[in-house]
């Protein structure tokens, strides 16, 4: 006979608040039996108040990891690990690999003269570069060149290499996945390249010189596909822009100067599946508190600083990771009285805009601050 | 030190293929103390050649759970259960409680006279009227009748409450939700209405009368949300649909004669989370196998006959619900030379879509059915 | 030397109020010579304070036409005149052939057994149907019955011709276009078809049996172009569209119980140059007064009454048809107390909302209705 | 008795080709006392083969314009004149001062210290910036410093005025407006601003600093407007832009290098009703002739070469403005063998494309160019 659970009891009114009886657990097996259950036994625990993330903030510091990073180049040889990526293993998430929420991230590192076989899958994929010389990436037949803090996009479908020139330095990157949720949703398809390589078959850079230019577009230029043309947006435009946008704005109370990276054709995400912004905060400034839906993975692209996270304090500097988990308090702090600190953000915001699910809340106690606990 | 399971090997190029040593496993503890993991231990795991459901078809019989339903009505009261609804359980999701992929289902009952409280939660909801007279909804104040196959939302963040008036029978109804999706994704709000009810606002029926008129919208009528503003497709306007579009149409050689309810602002899905069709098989009609990515759950309208899906036979008929777990062949036969037959479909299509993971295959052997097992 | 005239002084900061010299006669002349002008001599011309319409109300009685109409099946061949059609000719749009704005329209008559010659042009046409039987449209092969008050379309660039069965009786329907307006665009192109008819390649009015159902879409259904596939609109379900949106609606102050005829697709304006709506006055109902920009012309679809335009009454009844230039003031009244009063519009809204030049005012004085001139 | 003009029958099948006889002139004079007519008495002339164009094609040279556009400097004041502008008068549509199809254009100039009264109308207009220092546009309080080349917008229902700062020198401009159009359209309305003027409310060039970035949006920005909110487009990222492209891109066989200015939220046209692009013919570059629908005003920014339209040579330099009415047969040379030739253009093809009017076509003869009248 079933020995029921009924720890998901709720005295509220509008709640299952059902007592387990001799004659419902005999009546719970019965239903059993036709691969059925009585909503009620499960109804308070598939149906919470509000979001609680399996996710917990954690920080992954570059310090830390670099040296790991690099020992895998001696310990694996690419053609047996595939890549060399060590993935950020959030203790929440174990079970589906992922940095937080259905993100994974890892870091991975390629020696000079090195390539990747070619390949492609229904997982969307970013790259932000951390460090090294030569290090580019052929998307589909176009070929581009990789510098620190570039963001490189290899969208769902399409082939994709990774290498270094022989001329070139050890690289190391970040690479982002949508590929926990791609899993989950029983979509994910792999493939290798027949030819294990793609031919470079249009000018090198050309999808960004062709799509990245302000507000003009290339005449005639269609572009109908569910993720950005503009394949690689380099740092130095990115950081000027967001200099340029803080002379003309105030910025968010809760993330200072932010912008998203686009797809110029819709001016939405670059990605069906995954967004990300770069957010600017001047020296000194500390943001207000807020929590929304939507699993957040930070990147330090320039300073240090902290952020607190659920009232807990985290701090950290140059490419340094970091995650906010889905309805989870967060603030920002640049660390420095004289310079900017500048974070990249990757996050499955679209995922929630699209299904219709973003929710967010400013934090009202405090003047808008999380008390910090232990400080 | 660190048992590493490394049985994810694949000794295909471009493929994880990396052997345990002692240097390895020490290695990965020393990762681990830093919540990561090396990514060639996992990748064949998270990246799959092609998607492998956890979900298995299942028949539910409404012939075996009619008697158990109506039975939960002398087990629990409303109070207690909230709802009484018999869920559907999937052996394969049991974890998520959901009738196939990330879709929940149930058959609830209402006795004459009840009402369930009003609440409403960032999931989504449909109903498909089994049996009974006098059941109705209320949505966000919009009151609706309903009868037998009708088709009803209570979408994402509405208030809703159910009931079946006094002078009418018990009812029983199918619910669907995207429960499990929406948990899955840390985004789930609950809340049960501070008045335990909300009051009727508009005339009955309203939204039906104003947003279901074939090729009108109502004068200054705009509507932005994400869901139909169409709350209920009553049958009878849907079962002449399908006999006049079958008038103009050969059908799909998958689907039969296949129309998609839609959100009449958009012409797109009713809701963003959830879509439903109804298709007719004509007398005799058996169609194609094919596959694609998405979760869908039948529900028989009208008629009887077989699907095969995966090469297994599944017999059905009225009222039946079955479900097509994702990337899984599947093909419909009518039963009958001289009825129509007819499937009410929920599934899981616009997710696919929003996030650029629809793919569909037809099969190409055995003149495009499938070989069945056992047969 | 250039006799200016510069009547087109305004006395007003930021106007245009130069008075001529004989040093500014002869600069004009310069100017002239160079194909240039100076803005001040034609700027408060050319920049008017509000529209004022070169069309004026007119209302044509179907009573007074039919004769003539019918007269000119004897006077010209088809094979002479095209189409024997007797246009509507604004006073004030005559060098355009215009029955209101932009828009011509004209009342157009076949016999049994005539086809007109197939052909195809930018220009868009609709149909709405007056009287006979047997009258029918072949449009890019789809063929379509047309009875009583139904409305067709005939979209830029499609083939189309026009007959009446052999068994019918003389056909009279109204025609509208959009020509002055293609034609002032400078972008009408006319063909005659290479072999003077189309084929019909599908079944009869299949368009609208598998397009207009209510909330229903065809699976799979894929139609980009910029024009309803609905080609026909049938009066009956539209006058019951309206019956049933007048139970869930109070109606528009200025229009009743009004609804736009819809690309289902969209749910935008049937064609990219021209809207229809169809609106039902209430026994008794007489709406206020507004004024907008766009041009329309009415056709009363069922029953008696009057419109107020521009402060001057203007009687009507089935059939007639009557129209309402740009920017003026404008109400209506059904003359029955017992009976409804149905009134089709064609317009041009759908180019003033895409070039974003739509504007609205409602009548504040007098309780908003225009006080009558001479009553 | 009616003199009926029958000049415009056309013997072929499927046109009008009936001749007058005294009995149908009898017949028309009774239809124009119901003011109606006989369709087939106009219907080729309103029914044209293809388009012919009331514009012809006109350089205005700017070598023979600036004198006299600065000599209304000394001839009329700014409070008597309004504007002092210099309008582009075609010979072929001097009825609406246009200088080509629907689209005004103009010189402008005004000195140090001048600042014209602040207005807006439902017309959009843009300017394209000739000579001089110090000149700035407020457009709904955004403020814009304008230099050599900068494209800039006063769309539809903006309040704008246009000034030179103090210490600046005599500026010219091109002013371009749908003035024509709008009228024609019967929709436009004109207002002074009642304090004459309109405050600075938000940092200098904020919304090109905000809105023109490549590849990045403000977070949280919001802009559902029919037009771009990034109101000026300067020349250095333009010209930066299409080089950059060019290394990228062939080019069209038609235009060269060309881009479209864009509104960036949309990645459509920056206006409603008017579109703007930039193209580069590279040293020595010869465009193949092609034709389409919609009105093109040339400006050249940069460079000097010849146009050949419909089989005439036009010989152009910097600053000179032509154009090209729509279908006339149209081809670029550049000049030089050494420099860029850059021409910006201002057209109506977002009318065009909104209306479904754009059709395009390609001279297949003589190797794609056109024969040369006279060479």
């Amino acid at each position: 006979m079933a020995t029921q659970n009924n720890d998901h009891r709720d005295d509220v009114i509008g709640r299952a608040n059902v007592e387990d009886t001799p004659e419902l657990l005999a009546y719970y097996d019965e239903l059993a039996e036709y691969e059925t259950g009585a909503l009620w036994t499960v109804a308070n625990k598939i149906e919470p108040w509000e979001p609680q993330s399996a996710s917990v903030p954690v920080v992954w510091r570059y310090k830390q990891l670099r040296e790991h990073v690099l020992r895998s180049v001696e310990l694996v040889t690419p053609e047996k690990a595939g890549r060399r990526v060590i993935y950020l293993n959030n203790p929440g998430r174990r079970d589906v690999s992922a940095a937080v929420g259905w993100i994974y991230a890892g870091l991975q590192v390629m020696n000079p003269g090195e390539t990747a076989t070619a390949h492609r899958h229904s997982a969307s994929a970013i790259r932000f570069i951390m460090e090294g010389e030569g290090a580019y990436t052929v998307v589909d037949g176009h070929k581009m060149t990789l510098g620190h803090n570039d963001f490189v996009l290899t969208p769902n479908g399409t082939w994709h290499e990774h290498a270094v020139e022989a001329d070139g330095t050890p690289c190391i990157w970040q690479d982002g996945l949508d590929i926990p949720l791609v899993n989950a949703l029983e979509a994910n398809f792999f493939q290798v390249h027949p030819d294990l390589s793609e031919p470079v078959a249009y000018p090198v850079d050309d999808m960004t010189k062709t799509w990245g230019n302000p507000g003009l577009t290339p005449g005639g230029g269609d572009w109908t596909k569910g993720y950005s043309p503009m394949f690689k947006y380099e740092w130095e435009p990115t950081y000027e822009a967001l200099s340029k946008y803080a002379e003309a704005t105030d910025g968010s109370p809760f993330d200072g100067v932010m912008m998203d990276y686009v797809n110029p054709v819709t001016n939405g995400p670059v990605m069906q599946t995954m967004g990300a912004s770069m957010q600017l905060l001047r020296p000194g400034e500390h943001t207000k508190a807020h929590r929304h839906t939507g699993s957040y993975l930070y990147h330090v692209a320039k300073g240090s600083g902290h952020s607190v996270i659920n009232g807990k304090r985290y701090d950290w500097e140059e490419k340094d990771i970091f995650c906010v988990p889905s309805w989870a308090w967060h603030e920002h702090a640049n660390g420095s009285e004289n310079e900017d600190a500048v974070l990249f953000c990757l996050n499955d915001l679209p995922v929630m805009r699209s299904l219709g699910l973003y929710r967010e809340e400013a934090l009202g106690d405090n003047k808008g601050n999380q008390p910090v606990i232990g400080a």
